[in-house]
């Protein structure tokens, strides 16, 4: 595999949307996800149910993804007390969103970056001593812009990195969490980040807010980045960003991948049928995306649509 | 300027549409775009108006387009009657549509390779004879694959191309018809299409059918293209291709150039002033993007987005 498309609509997605999903159609979606040759699925968030209700069955969700074979199973966390909650349930891979527009971080998790630096060295020595397989990442949100705050300095980007990799974060990933980013900035701010934090660079968490999703891919696979977030039916986005919809379309992504003969292990069709487990689960929610529109182009393969062939 | 936007709003767009606007209403919108700073905008084909009686005016829409200071006004035109036509009318640019595709080519203008070519060649006799001023350019249409007969060769666009600068087209661009190009097959087959016409490599005619029209344009831009068409609203397909709509869309493609750093010489919020024209002339008909509905980033100037005072 060349690529990795990590699907994060049970969680980004479903926590979005007022209604609940049941268990069973998480289950039924995630599992269809998977058999469509998705190899990593961000299924819920450990927060508070008080908050997002539809996230209070997390740990029985990651429990029934674990049993599916070759799935990495991701979960969301904010803070100490559910990174436990979610090393106790078997996650494979937590994920800690942190801001690097520190208005965004206190309107989101209600901490300033020390308190989150410090959050995350706390995280990580508690999974060096009790759970020692677990891989930890943090997500630098607001890494391309803020709605609150505007620009985002690229130095604060570099500086938060460091403070990442300083505390023992396995992976850092930069996220577009607004939709503000642009090809010229995806290139060059990853390239400046591995310069920072080396191997622990990780991926791209890129909206379309503004349209610029598969664009800033292009850029992103450029810079050498090899895992994408991306939502099935684009369902979701940041509900703490005012405005903010839309995580790129996973149906999309995979085929502009697919397209340029990079391979994702991902089977379109199979992938557009999970999408109607989503769109019966969710009667009148809008799913986004144009290949499950206009289908898949006549005579399509990859590798002819690639011209490896011509 | 580093990059033309080329509007194609008024022809591709309005031909598309059943109901016809009026002279008037064209004139406003063009003025309006080129009041927002657009320098090229295709205002209309010389076709029968028999088939497409939305473009009977073109003659005098190219007239009045003419009075605006600055503005190239190109047409589109099929055979040598109606170029003879455009040419009298005084357009500045004239652009010919030349399926690479055989079967396309039937389909859309009745007519195959050998005559398209032949056609060609006398068009730019009858320009060189008599209109000497005028610009001839040639619009490779189904350069990247083609609904009626799938996988288009990219031999077949190279011998296309070089038949075309041998037919004496000043500019030669690629247009994905059908919306079946990816970022590699862009980048790549604008490389091997200078390799074989050099300076005649013209721009970039992009669909985003299946939502990859902004990631291609980042592929090209990487080739060194600097024309890209769009239109306003995204209105506007290909009528002979069952399945394909969807330019791209002029106000998503100005943000993501200029938000790159590129100077394309348009005021967003002029362009987008101009879509309330557009709205108002066509009550009900679709107008796409993301940018119009999501507004400009918070604190966006170009030169900050692109990070150039990072």
């Amino acid at each position: 595999m060349d690529v990795t498309v990590s699907e994060v609509g049970p969680r980004d997605g479903l926590q979005s949307i007022k209604r609940t999903l049941p268990t069973e159609a998480k289950h039924r979606w995630i599992a269809a996800l998977a058999q469509a040759g998705l190899r990593e699925i961000e299924v819920g968030s450990f927060v508070s149910p008080k908050v997002l209700p539809q996230m209070a069955d997390c740990a029985e969700v990651v429990g029934r993804a674990r049993s599916i074979p070759g799935l990495r199973v991701i979960a969301l966390v904010p803070n100490l007390r559910y990174a436990t909650m979610a090393f106790e349930a078997g996650t494979h891979v937590i994920t800690i969103p942190v801001s690097v527009s520190e208005p965004h971080s206190i309107a989101n998790i209600r901490k300033n970056h020390a308190e989150i630096i410090a959050e995350v060295a706390a995280i990580v020595e508690l999974r060096n001593e009790r759970f020692p397989g677990i891989k930890v990442e943090t997500s630098l949100s607001t890494a391309f812009g803020c709605t609150i705050q505007g620009v985002v300095p690229e130095a604060d980007v570099l500086r938060m990195a460091s403070a990442m990799a300083k505390a023992g974060s396995d992976a850092i990933n930069l996220a577009d969490t607004v939709g503000y980013a642009n090809p010229a900035q995806v290139r060059r701010l990853f390239k400046r980040v591995r310069d920072e934090v080396g191997e622990r660079t990780g991926g791209a968490h890129l909206h379309n807010t503004r349209g610029q999703g598969l664009a800033n891919v292009v850029a992103a696979l450029d810079a050498g980045v090899t895992t994408f977030d991306s939502s099935q039916g684009g369902i979701g986005g940041c509900p703490y960003a005012p405005g903010a919809t839309g995580n790129i379309v996973t149906e999309d992504l995979v085929f502009l991948l697919e397209s340029m003969g990079l391979d994702t292990g991902i089977d379109i069709d199979k992938l557009i049928a999970a999408r109607a487990i989503l769109a019966e689960a969710l009667p009148g929610e809008a799913l986004y995306g144009h290949v499950p529109a206009a289908g898949l182009p006549k005579g399509f393969t990859p590798a002819a649509a690639a011209g490896r062939a011509a």
